[in-house]
């Protein structure tokens, strides 16, 4: 039920992680999170309402289409880190 | 190694529920989440850089000490809803 990874996904995982389970200091873990949540503060980064710059440019440039795919994405991951229990 | 729950933790879980799984449209999963995102989206709420009402509304009269408290509660949540696999 995993859909196909997102064109863009690249430009996400590079800080959360290509199944959203993020390492660096002060970025969400994005896997099984709500989709609708997930939606929302996509759309609040990309239009300042969360004024998170590398945010904004990050998705600036990204279609709603697509936005729509990445947050897909990351809400079926498991929220379990792979590798725990 | 859960901490005794937090006393304001009533506060987060009418939404969020106790232990970090929402099922509120539009409110997100906090079980398992980052630490320092949660210390974060905190003071962004509380301060209104994040200006959602009902969040400000929440924890605007929470000290520092009680919102370190419950960012660590749900940090250290179970990920996976109880009940699945």
């Amino acid at each position: 039920q995993t859909p196909t990874p997102p064109t863009r996904l690249g430009l996400c995982a590079a800080c959360h992680g290509a199944s959203g389970h993020a390492s660096m200091p002060g970025v969400p873990h994005l896997a099984g999170q709500r989709l609708d949540y997930l939606r929302d503060a996509l759309k609040q980064y990309r239009d300042g309402r969360r004024n998170i710059p590398v945010m904004r440019a990050a998705i600036g440039p990204v279609s709603d289409a697509e936005l729509d795919a990445l947050a897909r994405w990351y809400s079926v991951q498991s929220p379990q880190p792979q590798g725990q229990p």
